[in-house]
């Protein structure tokens, strides 16, 4: 076998290729599939998958790996290919084909089973699935392997090289200070009144706003595009082709802070270098990191006074009926509203992290085998109540919510956490660098926040870990403090508290 | 190895499915891609049709089609399922990768050279380009196996099963019928005038007209869609995925017959039996036959009396300007008038196959070896004015008009023809066989064509070849007869000549 970088590197660019087909044909599921194609479509990406692991796991790759491990005169963006790639493939090869086949039935059958829970709103419908949804997680931690933490195994899968160890003090300490915040505020003798109930915005109206948006951010249109799907997506195809979709809604504006959310995932995918493209390292290193560039557009830009200082005025001329009435400052006060709510995709910034936080917790003991499968529905109601003060009114609106579960997916949810942490680091460190930054936000100049983020975080791809690369680029690697420094400066301000 | 029929239709399945996925990859690139990302787009598709190719070749398929050729129990289908894939997969054998890569190299150079002679208006430039192209497809027809006739080999790539023994006298005798029919509507007393000119007809207007078209032809919009490109085509990813595009002009209805043209195409697509589905008979046995049904729709229903008799009302509603002053009788004179024109995609019903012949004799002359090439322009030149009686200003109208042979594609054109032949063939027997078809057309009932197509054609699949199947539906094969009866009924009537 002909062991050069080229044969390596022409292997990369197959593996490549095919996610960009996976990625198409699942964008197009979500976008312009004919509704009776679906059974077709399965199939087909049924068929993708099983080519792209087939390739992964092909021994000539191994080889070829194992060869670049080794081998003298490799630059370092070739060593650092070689090692994502080994990584994820090592990965691949350790999971054997019954387990493959046993999670996918498992998951089936957790979709029925959660599906016709929610219509019971009764958890115990949905508790035999996932009993074994959870024995199956477990087997496949520890196929992949860990240190006695499986759920560590898990967490790598969304957000390589983060560890229990190195997590779970951060976010305890997040939530305890979140508790706090929440109380305080609640308390606050200022507080903000709902500003959106009854009133329209048109959605073709709203339509050209997100284009504009997503152009003043960088977004580049002839590289990318946006439309319309039920869940917004964003779905990186290639750097040259990054697809986005928004769902809007006349009765509300928040189809804007998914539009910046999207973009600010868009961006990252089109700010991977060139001498990466079709190659591991056109990448975030970790989900957390991909996330922390949408909830810096979505809300650090996208939620501040600057950003509004130049947009509010567009967005009375544009929806003049709909906001009849209100100013600036109201309008910031409402997209700003802090309320203890039951649904996390419904959360405010302080109360948001505090849902994330509570899966994680019922998540560990769950994989760790801690907490009785019946006694989950309380575990989870009793932390809502300690954290968010409230008590959901059934099983629907509290462990029953999300589909993440019914799926078996655990080790996810911490990345969103890790996503707000890391964007609120890495809009500090882009301050200090870029004096004068949110002056020219309010004038509409969002391109030198843009370009910084693609010079220091996009085109760095997946050279170093996640945290690595916070570190490199702020000084320090994951830690609350920023966040809740901006938590405090924002919301202090807004509801009149010292925080 | 595992030698069951369930193994090979595995393997059945995936090769579909990933043609599926090539179908949508290139639908994507003609709709939806964004600019930048054409060229990740090719690497994309030349990533997929190199796995496809690596599936057909494996010598693991070819032990499986050598068992089936042989089992005892198999079905009928069964059979033809493999006897189909055999056919494909020797053809992919028998071609040797220096050959595929010295095409690829050669196309790319054919169509540089044919833009390049496009702009100076000078085939000379475009010469050497074609003359290797002309040698490389001499190769490949050798490569494929041929009784002595190269252009057989060609043609089979399209037209599996014909031969030019088979198909010149049947385009002898239509090009001497047709050049008698030009001249003799041109010599006719009454002439058609040119009625579009100047008018105008809104285009989003035109756009639901034509899912007006396709719903009533019985195209199953929630099994395929509509979208809009530069060159309307057709793709059938799947029987329930069938994407048509079309491209609407305000200044004329041509893309209404486009999509009735499409529309056609689709039905085909949409007809194939569930239980074929993934499968080798899921097609069309030819690319001719696939264009009857196009043909058919477009002009022996769609520009026919009895289709306006029910349309034309909706259409003057709708086009209420645009069709100012035009009555039923002139609007069917005017899209059914006869011009001889130097470019085939703008011929009407009688000139159109002349410009098929024309090529077809050329393209037969040229993989002989038996037409020098700087001859070529004035060999073209001379038929155009032997067929229609008008002389091309310069090789930019002449010889250098279409894309087919700068992509060095010879043995396509004649599909063409042999799809209006067999239109009017299939059409004249679904009037036998359904007393009152055009009263029912003339009262907007196009569903009963659509249905005893479905059942005699579509449902076939890849059972039988072309002119085969063709003759179990009409009692005969391959001939003019129905075609010329057609034109002839039609056109004298049109322009008060007996034809």
């Amino acid at each position: 076998m002909d062991k050069t970088f080229d044969a390596l590197l022409a292997r990369m660019h197959e593996l490549r290729d095919l996610g960009g087909v996976i990625g198409l044909a699942s964008w197009d599921r979500e976008t312009y599939l004919p509704t009776r194609a679906h059974e077709a479509r399965s199939h087909q990406l049924s068929t993708l998958h099983g080519i792209q692991h087939e390739r992964l796991v092909d021994p000539r790759l191994g080889e070829l790996l194992a060869w670049a491990s080794e081998a003298p005169g490799l630059t370092p963006d070739q060593r650092a290919m070689a090692r994502v790639l080994t990584h994820e493939r090592n990965r691949a090869v350790k999971l054997p084909r019954t387990l493959v086949k046993a999670l996918a039935e498992a998951q089936s059958q957790g979709l029925h089973a959660w599906r016709e829970a929610r219509e019971e709103r009764r958890f115990a419908r949905f508790q035999p699935a996932l009993s074994r949804l959870l024995a199956l997680r477990r087997e496949q931690a520890d196929a992949y392997g860990h240190g006695g933490e499986r759920y560590d195994a898990l967490l790598d899968e969304y957000e390589p090289g983060m560890r229990v160890a190195r997590l779970g003090p951060v976010l305890a300490s997040l939530r305890d200070t979140l508790i706090r915040l929440v109380g305080a505020l609640q308390a606050a003798p200022r507080q903000v009144p709902e500003l959106f109930q009854g009133r329209r915005f048109d959605t073709e109206a709203q339509w050209r706003v997100s284009l504009r948006m997503l152009g003043d951010m960088g977004f580049e249109l002839d590289a990318g595009r946006q439309d319309k799907s039920i869940h917004p997506f964003s779905s990186g195809l290639h750097p040259t082709d990054v697809r986005l979709t928004t769902d809007l809604d006349e009765h509300s504006l928040e189809g804007l802070f998914s539009t910046l959310h999207e973009g600010g995932h868009g961006l990252y995918e089109q700010g991977f270098q060139p001498a990466h493209h079709r190659t591991p390292l056109a990448n975030a290193p970790s989900m957390g990191l991909h996330e922390s560039q949408s909830r810096l557009w979505e809300n650090l830009v996208g939620r501040g006074r600057p950003f509004w200082t130049h947009y509010f005025p567009l967005m009375r001329d544009t929806f003049s009926e709909g906001l009849a009435g209100v100013a600036l400052e109201g309008f910031l006060a409402a997209i700003n509203r802090v309320t203890p709510s039951f649904i996390r995709t419904a959360a405010d910034e302080v109360t948001y992290n505090l849902h994330i936080v509570l899966r994680y917790e019922l998540e560990l003991l769950l994989i760790r085998d801690e907490l009785p499968l019946d006694e989950l529905p309380a575990a989870w109601n009793e932390r809502m109540r300690r954290f968010l003060g409230i008590t959901p009114p059934d099983d629907l609106q509290g462990v029953l919510q999300d589909i993440h579960w019914a799926w078996g997916e655990f080790g996810y949810f911490p990345t969103y956490s890790l996503g707000n942490l890391y964007s609120a680091s890495l809009y500090a460190a882009a301050r200090r660098a870029l004096p004068g930054l949110e002056e020219g936000i309010a004038r509409g100049e969002l391109r030198p926040l843009r370009d910084w983020l693609r010079d220091h975080v996009h085109a760095e791809g997946y050279r170093l870990p996640a945290e690595e690369l916070v570190r490199k680029v702020t000084g320090q690697g994951l830690t609350d403090v920023d966040f809740l420094a901006y938590l405090q400066s924002k919301f202090g301000a807004l509801y009149g508290v010292t925080l």
